[in-house]
């Protein structure tokens, strides 16, 4: 056979061999009274600028696993999303109560990460495209000057010295009228951005000094419950049940009698969900540095005795994530197998939503070789593959079976938007 | 040469064939101001929920000639426009001052018109997929029970009789939040969508039975003014100059010395533009119904005289329009030479431009091999080519040259954005 354009285009049908879900029709046929809902929450609760959603599909349950809402990764979306970014971004700024017209994007403080910057060249060239002047200020301590990054791509960065002078911001003589944060502030909110006379989103206390993923899992049970109500369905086909540790220490090995409790009693819930619908899988948890963030802090344990087995380079690795920041809570989150594939049989992959105000505009696969079904694919090694524009998760296909792509897809838009609504309550919450 | 897959794309070029045009370079140029205008008009004035606006380049000068406020035709978008019009449609009925579940449809009375009624069923698809419950509710006199037509496409059209029952409007028990008119009431507004509970959109008094073409292109002339000024240009190099006659009737040849003597006066001061601008063009004019649409009542003419000169069978033809009704009133506005050619040479084109809400959504180029660049193209023969995605008009490219693809498409954008506003001052005057 003689290979045609068409199979070039990403091919999800064995990331989508799973067992045809009781979610998936059950969300397709409440797809008016979903978008009624979902229409009357946004009303109620205003939403985030951005965010990405990791979900794992199990077949049997579909959800969130990590929402973000400084997200990276734009340059892994299709480029054919442009517009719907684009279209996104202007209703999304419409909406703030003044007008705006200059942007200063506040990226990470990367400047090797070549995947990073290429995001950042994306984001920008976005809201230059929806009509906004835009730059990009750094926080790079000592950073003087501006300075000017060659991508692969041909794109070109420059990232220029964000300035406080009085109470206003700036880049040299230009004052935006509102500045985006892609920076999840891992290691503190920096003094000069508070209480800035200028719009800063979204707020700098979402980012990770403050934020924790139990707080937002807490608001995402919540939201859960109602959405099941809505479609009377089981929460926990859509909800990770988690479990919280305050006070934990890796190194020294403090609170391990906590984390070890309380994997043993998550592990029995889910054993109890299973053995209500018939799981045949053996379940397992997954603990996470609550504050944690670029898949750093994660690990997969199957036992409550695996805390306490830990060898010292396992320690070493929980205890610090990004930017050298000390993890000392934990999220102890039931593990959610992904039976999504991708290419050769093994290859485990998993979702990622692109959501920007209300609206899905994209999404990829993270994909991992070298992982297992139970296992972080936030790691080295993984890999990105775009969805192709006319699979976009916006809207289901009646016409079509309820596994077919776009709706598959659609239901993600759901879930994924089911966080975003968490998120959203989070950051009404601050 | 073997023919490949990208060369079964539709491709511009030879429709672009123009000289690169100041007009085009300044737009690029003032981008963010030109955004930035926009937004701030857009505070101002609501704007329509839909319009499809007919633009005329003519290298020198680009202008709108004719803008349909129940634009029919979604059928000749290029269906991976769909995402795009979906989040346009939530935007747009998330901010009407009350809450929107359950949409009716009211379309032309036809039934025959297999192209009218393709897009009327893209039209329902893209309310469906937004998250509205949709039906189609009909006009039809003596529609007592719904009326299911199969398309070639494959769809299936339900039409369903709508009725007043008290002050409500209804499908049987099916009571919509919102009426969206896609029937532009040639015939006069029947009495019982007056003044009915439920919100009608566009309002019914912007139906042909009320509006001229001479008010639109009356608030056009302010629009292209204040846009012009904005950018330090001549308005004429996108505004179509025009003069009108109030008591015309084609028939009984009244209003001929009128019409003559506008025509006249017309061309000459389209010789002084020309002059001006050192365009070697002979001038001429389009005498137009001031109410009629379907490109029917419409003429091109070269001197005062060929208003006397006309047979019978064109005066006929200028008499009536669309459903019947009688020509009463004329504008005549400046003609606008297409320079754009699609496929083989001589064989014109002009674009038209879809918005939804205030973003533009895609775009065909109407194509007729049997008609000069002096005539109008709307009308029997012609055909549609639909706009490849990534070529669509929302956002320039400022790595390409001015009459780039992405580049003059965005121009288009820009100029039916403009008529889009006048359209939403004459909505806001009424």
């Amino acid at each position: 056979m003689v290979a045609t354009a068409a199979e070039t285009v990403p091919h999800l049908t064995t990331a989508l061999s799973g067992p045809l879900n009781i979610i998936e029709s059950t969300i397709l046929d409440y797809q008016a009274r979903i978008e009624s809902w979902f229409r009357s929450e946004w009303r109620k609760t205003p939403v985030p600028l951005y965010a990405s959603v990791d979900l794992r599909n199990a077949g049997y349950k579909i959800a969130p696993i990590d929402t973000n809402l400084f997200p990276g990764g734009f340059n892994n979306l299709n480029p054919a999303f442009e517009p719907l970014c684009i279209q996104a971004v202007q209703s999304a700024l419409e909406r703030l109560d003044r007008p705006v017209d200059r942007v200063v994007i506040v990226p990470e403080n990367h400047t090797r990460n070549e995947p990073y910057l290429e995001n950042l060249a994306v984001l920008q060239r976005m809201f230059e495209k929806a009509g906004f002047e835009t730059r990009i200020g750094s926080l790079i301590p000592g950073l003087e000057k501006e300075m000017l990054i060659e991508l692969d791509s041909g794109s070109r960065i420059r990232l220029e010295p964000l300035r406080r002078r009085d109470s206003g911001l700036y880049i040299n003589d230009f004052r935006p009228d509102l500045l985006v944060l892609n920076n999840d502030l891992s290691s503190g909110i920096p003094d000069f951005l508070q209480e800035a006379d200028q719009l800063v989103i979204p707020p700098v206390n979402l980012g990770w000094s403050d934020r924790s993923k139990t707080v937002h899992f807490n608001f995402y049970r919540d939201v859960a419950q109602e959405f099941a109500a809505l479609l009377d369905i089981d929460p926990w086909f859509i909800d990770p049940m988690f479990r919280n540790c305050g006070e934990v220490d890796f190194m020294k090995r403090a609170g391990e009698s906590c984390l070890s409790r309380n994997v043993e009693s998550l592990l029995k819930a889910i054993q109890k969900k299973y053995d209500e619908y018939g799981v045949s899988h053996e379940p397992f948890a997954m603990i996470k540095a609550d504050s944690g963030t670029y898949g750093m802090g994660v690990m997969s344990v199957n036992s409550p005795e695996a805390v306490h087995d830990l060898n010292r380079k396992q320690r070493t690795k929980m205890a610090t994530i990004k930017e050298g920041q000390k993890v000392t809570k934990a999220i102890i989150q039931e593990g959610v197998y992904t039976n999504e594939t991708w290419g050769s049989p093994g290859t485990v992959a998993e979702p990622v939503v692109y959501l920007i105000d209300q609206n899905v505009v994209g999404g990829f696969y993270r994909v991992h070789p070298q992982r297992a079904t139970n296992e972080n694919l936030n790691s080295p090694g993984m890999y990105f593959e775009r969805l192709a524009f006319d699979e976009c998760c916006i809207s289901p296909d009646k016409e079509q079976s309820p596994d077919a792509h776009p709706n598959r897809f659609y239901t993600y838009g759901v879930i994924a938007r089911l966080a975003l609504l968490a998120a959203a309550r989070e950051t009404k919450s601050l």
